[in-house]
């Protein structure tokens, strides 16, 4: 099933699988126990992100490409960041640029295959990682280089974390759609111009071992999203650097999920 | 106000006044909105963390002494990670050493100041952000020292985020009974030896300068929890290092607000 969350003409946020680029049929019940078609046919005013998160793990450097063109080693264990669930934007809104991050350009786009976790979990085998999986959706880890690598003693959570830093959409497709999770093309496109273009095989830790790594000793509640990482092409390792500038638009593409495109705007 | 969170005798989640060690004054309303006192008296079968947060920011590095004492600089922004909510527990719960844990001692505690916002707050500035704090409550930022160091390519979070590594309580005191959160001495005794004795004054960046500079370009949301960073003392630092073991037992103390008691067990 592909859902999506909007708000109806009256405000009012509903599920509902999209049936029209403003109309959807109305899902009923509970994201995380089951949602179930109604029939019912519902204008949308606005698209939301397909969720809103409990909390947010981001793995860093989780493609072998971008690792390297980081100059980084293959990490041993994944490398593990959060963002707030305050930064989550939805696919009609804008990527708005910080008046924080106003020095020069510095707001780079992250193509991600982002995972819902849809039961309760600790200390799941890899073998069976999968079957807590709610869904997956789009993310863009949108992140300001110089407070992600500066601006905070080498933590990476300040440049990860402003508003509308983590664009979600524009459905979550549920797990039965998406048999392997490995086996994707994602992509990012900018102002039409394909700048990341990889495949979910190439991740170093699969989404069945991140899972089962960040259920060790950790409870992953219902809600709990995992964005699994961003293959090569991002705009600061590019020679010139590519940042995002107000006008922009930004695509990003998973192969089987959907197309979540943001613009991008001043403060 | 000092609001304590904790389940009846039929294991509804209630809020109150502590009226001695197993009874309360249940209070009505919401915690954002206002609670009032009902005159009612419960029985506390247990008491929980004051609070179930929304997002919780933490701060490293942010007292003079132990910038000195792990020899790092002193941070010319604040260094911010995140835990997830899942790490929280409450002052009847035990910390639970993880299995992942098992190579060795490295279980550390950390005494922390935790600061509640009780509002919609975006770019507040400094002279303003006290007026954003909803309260304050006790924390204990355990922290996995290798899995901080190592496991996770320098980015803290795995460190910090196994189950009840959050500890927080015994209650909220609202923020009228601490005109001055930088007056406050703060320590942490292990199985009654004194290991952490600080002064919330000696803070690098004071909590207002705290939520001014984490609100940039950042919405902070009713239930997002600062801790504002610990104290010279940790276990990791000393000669020789100090750990945390089974049958511990670890109290964290703010001045004004209360003692957080909790006893260390196996996984």
């Amino acid at each position: 099933m592909r859902i999506a969350r909007f708000l109806d003409p009256q405000d009012q946020i509903c599920f509902g699988i999209p049936t029209g680029s403003r109309s959807a049929e109305l899902l009923t019940g509970n994201l995380y126990t089951g949602l179930r078609p109604s029939g019912e046919t519902l204008m949308v005013s606005k698209w939301l992100a397909p969720l809103d998160p409990l909390n947010i793990f981001c793995i860093g450097l989780n493609y072998r490409g971008h690792a390297a063109e980081t100059g980084a080693p293959i990490p041993e264990h994944p490398i593990i960041f959060m963002k707030p669930t305050s930064s989550v934007t939805g696919p009609d809104d804008p990527i708005l640029l910080p008046a924080s991050c106003a020095q020069g350009p510095e707001v780079d786009y992250e193509a991600e295959l982002a995972v819902v976790i849809g039961k309760r979990t600790k200390d799941v085998p890899v073998a069976a990682a999968l079957e807590t999986v709610l869904g997956y959706t789009v993310a863009n880890d949108i992140s300001a280089r110089r407070w992600q690598k500066y601006g905070g003693g080498g933590q990476w959570v300040r440049g990860k974390s402003f508003d509308s830093f983590c664009p979600l959409g524009p459905v979550l497709v549920t797990a039965e759609e998406i048999p392997d999770p490995q086996a994707l093309t994602i992509g990012c496109e900018l102002n039409g111009q394909q700048l990341q273009s990889g495949f979910t095989g190439d991740m170093i830790f699969s989404v069945a071992e991140l899972i089962s790594r960040l259920s060790r000793d950790t409870t992953l509640l219902p809600g709990t999203l995992i964005l699994t990482g961003t293959p090569s092409g991002v705009g600061f390792t590019r020679n010139p650097p590519v940042f995002l500038s107000p006008g922009d638009r930004v695509r990003v593409s998973i192969e089987g999920i959907g197309i979540l495109e943001n613009r991008i705007c001043a403060p």
